[in-house]
């Protein structure tokens, strides 16, 4: 029988780049309120460099150097070495052996048939050269999640199918080996708006080449130069016209991060956001004043992120010692449920008294 | 630069049954005589468990139970735990990480054009539910082979491909992050019809399920039973009928095993397989003769064999302490070279004082 753990979360990056709004409004603000709100017995942060390498094995280097990025806007952003255990995950080589076991509880056509990895492939033109260990990292996921025992992935709604498939290996693993591994949940974002924040070109993702992202760690002068080119609608060419909200990305962004107390702050002329999509979809609102607004609202967001992250960037050996002991910390839980698992599977042979006596008396029957 | 190691073997077996003759005159035979060759530094023998289980996942009773008895047959047949390492796969979990590691360098389309795998879905009925980690094998066998720098791999000639795909990731491999991994060349048998023997009813592979092996530890009265049945020239009715030699399993069996001495013992009417077998093909020689022969052949060869092997199945306990040694030295050499491959990859970051100094010095520049 398993012991009841308690909550136990499971979430992390791929260090491919600094952090950016987007992964702010989608998962990392989320996270630092679910740290600080006491629900969770263990909160488990991971670096996905190994992740990361699925697709970049012929640049190491880029992964290497944006795991002290990432760190330092986890941190930044209010994640707590003191509440959380922030790690990276190359340096817990139990996740590897426990995806070899997951391997064989799943088939290839099981993972053709992944939506995330088949748009995943699309997006960066794999098609058929797709690196294996791309095209196996559902189930490396799975062995990251089952490793801390997580019960609960906060994600967006992209990660849904990561998540079934881990779910899926866990019912495999337990009903053929035994009760092991936890099933965990995904927690997706309250706010819509903030499932997938679009780049600021209105294009569905935040991405660097498309320089269409506004980096957690930006100055104040190219978040305003960013807020103020923003796609809104089209249509909307004078200041009279009606004006959509639908599609709009400075809207999209006010959803994910105005609050009412913004309104009496940087714009009085309305009470609540509703106030101000109405005024702007019957006409008489321009751009600029919406955009100024949005600016203000993101400004006040990112000073103390940015700030912050300024302190920890004068000393990097501490964000390195961080990582240090959250990955010994890590390492140890993950050992732990991989010792479980290879004794539900029965290959802890040499610790095994009852095999090697069975096995001597069957032969002594011969 | 590398540092000349000498040469290393590694080979090894899936422990799903007791050995056979195909195994013995395919690959064991061989082994034992280059391990006593002196030509060798080191000879590393797998159990390959792990491997084992990629398609033995529901059963991994199966496997763990054959562990001793392929470990009995290794011994039984002269492979000495003095002078070869003999090891559990999966009791090396650095073999895991490094197959993550390679996973990145294989393409799916590499590994669905591998003739092997192909092949073995074939045999297996796999198809579409083929399980990934059958599907990856090759990988973890390039794992296998490159973690102790092995130069030398005695296979037979249907793992030519999985050689070829080692040899693909160790090119890969040391082109990218540097010179660290060895390039092994696979060592063929040198007597043709040792390549693959077919079963005693003719068939292309011995396999338990079609009841068609000899196996090493097979009692007297069962090897003769065993010979006598053996499928022949089906055309070949009468005595005086002339005989057809070729798909003959009586002669593929004399051809892996017979030597001109046995003939001077159990068949002084030929001088050697030459005469017997001209006389079998111009007519007048009867299958029961030739059978006869191969039955003394096969009586001499496996005696020592088993004898061996009852010894050794008095004292499972000490079977386990040379799998344990084995095991531990083993996994010695792998960490070693793990070690190296992730230094190349410059993933041991903690380690790394270089990188700590040069992202503090660019933070401050900032």
């Amino acid at each position: 029988m398993r012991t009841d753990m308690g909550k136990i979360i499971l979430t992390g990056d791929r260090p491919t780049g600094r952090l950016h709004v987007g992964h702010y409004a989608g998962s990392l603000r989320r996270r630092v309120e679910l740290q600080n709100s006491g629900d969770y017995d263990k909160v488990y942060i991971m670096i996905a460099d190994a992740q990361a390498l699925t697709d970049n094995a012929d640049n190491p280097e880029k992964v290497r150097q944006n795991i002290v990025e990432v760190a330092l806007d986890y941190m930044a952003c209010g994640l707590d070495p003191a509440k959380s255990i922030i790690f990276i995950q190359s340096q817990i080589p139990e996740l590897c052996e426990l995806t070899m076991y997951y391997m064989n509880l799943v088939t290839v056509s099981r993972l053709q048939r992944n939506p995330t990895v088949k748009n995943e492939i699309k997006m960066r033109n794999f098609e058929a050269s797709i690196p294996t260990g791309f095209f196996c990292y559902p189930i490396s996921q799975a062995s990251d999640i089952t490793a801390f025992k997580a019960t609960t992935v906060p994600a967006g709604e992209d990660q849904m199918p990561m998540v079934e498939q881990t779910k899926e290996i866990v019912h495999k693993f337990n009903s053929t080996y035994g009760e092991v591994l936890t099933d965990p949940d995904i927690l997706l974002p309250d706010n819509e708006a903030c499932l997938r924040l679009p780049g600021i070109d209105g294009k569905a993702k935040m991405s660097k080449s498309l320089g269409n992202c506004i980096y957690l760690s930006e100055e104040p002068e190219d978040i305003k130069k960013k807020v103020m080119s923003m796609y809104t609608d089209p249509e909307h060419i004078r200041i009279e016209d009606p004006g959509k909200i639908e599609g709009n990305t400075v809207f999209t962004y006010l959803d994910a991060f105005s609050r009412p107390e913004h309104f009496a702050r940087y714009c009085t002329d309305y009470a609540d956001l509703e106030e101000m999509k109405e005024h702007y979809r019957r006409g008489g609102l321009g751009d600029v004043k919406v955009k100024k607004f949005l600016n203000n609202v993101m400004q006040e967001e990112l000073e103390p992120i940015r700030n912050r992250r300024k302190e920890f960037q004068k000393d990097i050996p501490y964000v390195y010692e961080v990582l240090k002991k959250g990955s010994e910390a890590a390492r140890e839980t993950a050992a732990q449920t991989l010792h479980e698992v290879r004794d539900a599977m029965k290959i802890n042979y040499f610790d095994d008294v009852e095999l090697i006596k069975a096995q001597s008396e069957r032969f002594e029957n011969k």
